[in-house]
């Protein structure tokens, strides 16, 4: 295939709807700072204090050598592990704060770090729904129509992980067709999960068959992240660490990120959780650059409430947004890349799902997220991947990454010329400024309808959802997979299926 | 009536919802500034040859005469005026940077200024809407409603304007009634309208007398504030002009907002339709302070941006939020107050409504509005105002007002000793630490439904829109009128009677 005949192919791939073009995204403003440096400072020793004082378990026995061979206090026939200061300090200090992932088309590769700021989809829904087939366990074939909304948004930047759990595969050879489903219907970064050493192993394997390279170039052009989360509070567990180590172990990224619910698996204040999540974060973080130092990762932020009430996590809220922007500051006080969330709590694509997702969003820009996990699709706290989800949060994500944009003052800009032409009491629809400029001026929406009200009733008076529904099934419509040579396509297969006859990951 | 029994029915009247309490905000972040200092400084320069050598009309006799008097450059036979820099400069300098506005019950008296921010309701909609009746022209039992909604609901801070047109009432009358249901239904601020001066002198004697007070000390302890429009591009009406005039002299708080929607009554550039706000922002801004030296004032910033295809208006988009901000850059510039808006396209209370009005309450919050306008029900672009959008903006509203509170962070939030007690692998909700925080640690929405999504569905798997509708009524059923001193009411209506003998405002 000619270069020429795979442009149009991706041209006719992202279809009618007109969005954004694929970009790299920077926030040109300062962070909000909602912690002062004292603040800051006292959270820090608290978080070494706990780890130096009543320290975390580390569910696994090779991990804990490694922590006791590098300095770690390690009890004779325990799992926990208490961390001297300098210890976790001077690991952390090893991590790089900036690196890039690479991805299949080279285009799509991604800069973590600094004030750059990266967009993924949902993941790890174990349901999907949407409006015409309703709530439902998740399957492959979800998971698949998920994986091709992403690659035809352009703001969905990479893939975070399975959009949906494809519950109907078998556990033991799930990842390897996810995998492979992520490689051949996109050309984005994609995500395998820290689910012990052996799915590491494969997706290594498979991100290096997709790109044609060997294992040293993927050490030094990493392709794969990994979301580690700690089992808040204070615990690692072992199929975690062993993915973790072998991902660290082969320069891929791995992603720290404590689930510290505030009320629930850390203390119910802000500060309280947010000493926890550091307490982990570093801890976790210390621990990737003894098993390989200078290997790629990210401080995760997560931490919300809980529903005093209840006990139902909440996402979205004041409390979410105060911590996603004290987490930023966090991680660039270690100078580390930093991983946010656009997470709601909404049990239906309404209101409630565009505000705690706006809130999250803000939080996350504001505190400078390099990563944004979930970025398009979470519903219900994570329960639900929805297809009407992704297509109004690919709305809202548009419009921040607008927002992102630097703002043009110049001669031209200033208009004298055109507001002198104008005149008082003029209108500027029909002047040369505003003609020149008709198609490009102001960003254009893919969800919002600004129709007047009577236009819009006339049309079915459709609300966002129902619109967004509409919208997701003309990006499959006139979804067309990226291109891939077919040798690399035929190693794939070959792998997978050699790996299916080996038993796939029989262990977990 | 005692203290007391007034303290218990205000606790009645804010029926069983549990909302946030009455309380005044500071934004305690720094804001965040998309201009920079050269190009503020551009806009500014702009907008002063704007007004130097195009300059702005003044559609009022008695106003062309003033500005000529103080040194403005006026045509016979004309209203265009231009103003010298120095005349614009000198006498915005004037305006105070911060004033307190004095409400009926003192503890609803408000601070403008510095980073105070003040929510006020949603005003001037021709039509009202909710789930029940639909949409429809303005009545004064809807004004009537929403008005006690404003005063129930402890986040409207203050009554931005007719929340909708009561276009029953006879025209010239119209204002006396409105305004004695807004002194008598609540005891917030209010709003009265600059179309023309009876209609303000007639405000002026209404407020007087609510209060129990003269002019002069009105003079001292300003109430009102009035939105003075200028017709942009580059006009002022002579109602307007009027209004405002009469204001001024009693030391009454003018907001000038130019409506400078880009790519329609401004250039299609966001620094174009910059430099026209602040052109006719500046004019009217040292036309308040010739009139009466000293008197409040409020830059109003309202630029958005209008859908090219069809010449719609659109709003919170990613051009207004950037306007947003910018505005609040140009307004502290001059050491003026500065007016916002929480805006919104959409013609229902579904996502886009929120996503909408959650980027603009960003801009106006990350900009340091000091007053925000249409904070809750505006629909539509103004052309509704809505029973159910005015619950769903109070969340907002109360979200964002709940960011703004400070973060503690000491000894007994960082929480090292529950982190203890729990351990790793334990649980924070039935700990010490936790109890005692169970009824206020976090935030508790009005609107917002965490439950899971089973028992969501069994309740009837109301959207947020239907939520709002319970909710509003809910509000309404429970509503009592705030307590007041039966001597001002039988004034009240004795001054609305001879008002009306008189015939009310007959010209306009």
């Amino acid at each position: 295939m000619t270069r020429d005949s795979g442009r149009r192919r991706e041209r006719r791939g992202r279809g009618g709807i007109k969005q954004t073009p694929w970009r790299h995204y920077q926030v040109p403003y300062k962070p909000v700072e909602i912690l002062s440096a004292d603040q800051i400072e006292a959270i820090h020793d608290s978080s070494l204090k706990v780890l130096e004082e009543i320290g975390m378990d580390f569910l696994d026995e090779e991990s804990l050598g490694i922590l006791k061979e590098a300095g770690a206090e390690v009890s004779a026939g325990s799992q926990r592990v208490r961390f001297p200061r300098g210890l976790v300090l001077e690991n952390v200090a090893k991590a790089p704060s900036q690196f890039t992932l690479h991805a299949r088309n080279p285009e799509h590769s991604l800069i973590v770090g600094g004030n750059n700021i990266n967009f993924g989809s949902v993941a790890s829904a174990p349901n999907v729904s949407d409006l015409d087939r309703g709530r439902r366990p998740g399957n492959f074939e979800d998971y698949c129509n998920l994986v091709r909304l992403c690659q035809s948004l352009n703001i969905v930047q990479f893939i975070s992980g399975y959009p949906v759990e494809p519950a109907d595969l078998p556990p033991a050879t799930r990842h390897l067709d996810a995998h492979y489903a992520a490689i051949t219907l996109t050309d984005k970064l994609w995500h395998p999960y820290s689910l012990g050493k052996q799915r590491i192993t494969d997706a290594i394997d498979m991100v290096c068959i997709g790109r044609g390279i060997d294992r040293e170039e993927l050490k030094r052009t990493p392709s794969l992240f990994s979301i580690v989360n700690s089992s808040s509070p204070l615990r690692l567990d072992g199929p975690m660490l062993q993915g973790l180590m072998e991902m660290a172990r082969h320069g891929q990224a791995v992603v720290l990120t404590p689930f510290t619910l505030s009320g629930a698996m850390s203390p119910a204040t802000i500060a309280g959780a947010l000493v926890l999540q550091n307490a982990e974060a570093l801890a976790g973080l210390a621990f990737i650059q003894i098993v390989a130092p200078g290997a790629p990762c990210m401080y995760g932020g997560f931490t919300s409430n809980v529903d005093m009430k209840t006990g139902a996590p909440a996402f979205g809220t004041p409390e979410y947004v105060r911590a996603a922007l004290a987490g930023g500051q966090l991680a660039r006080r270690y100078r580390i890349p930093y991983r946010s969330s656009n997470a709601c709590a909404a049990n239906a694509v309404d209101a409630q799902a565009a505000y705690e997702s706006e809130m999250s969003i803000w939080g996350a820009v504001m505190g400078h997220a390099n990563w944004m996990l979930h970025g398009a699709g979470w519903m219900e706290g994570g329960l639900v991947a929805s297809f009407e989800k992704m297509i109004l949060d690919a709305e809202l994500l548009q419009m921040m990454g607008e927002f992102l944009q630097p703002l043009i003052v110049d001669e031209d800009s200033l208009a004298l010329d055109a507001i002198r032409e104008v005149g008082p009491g003029g209108h500027f629809f029909g002047s040369a400024h505003t003609l020149a400029r008709y198609e490009h001026a102001f960003y254009a929406p893919i969800l919002s309808d600004w129709r007047n009200f009577e236009t819009w009733r006339e049309a079915g008076a459709l609300t966002a959802d129902k619109r967004a529904n509409a919208l997701w099934k003309q990006l499959l419509a006139e979804f067309e997979p990226p291109p891939i040579d077919p040798a690399i396509d035929e190693a794939l297969k070959d792998f997978i299926e050699r790996r299916k006859r080996e038993g796939g990951a029989l262990a977990a």
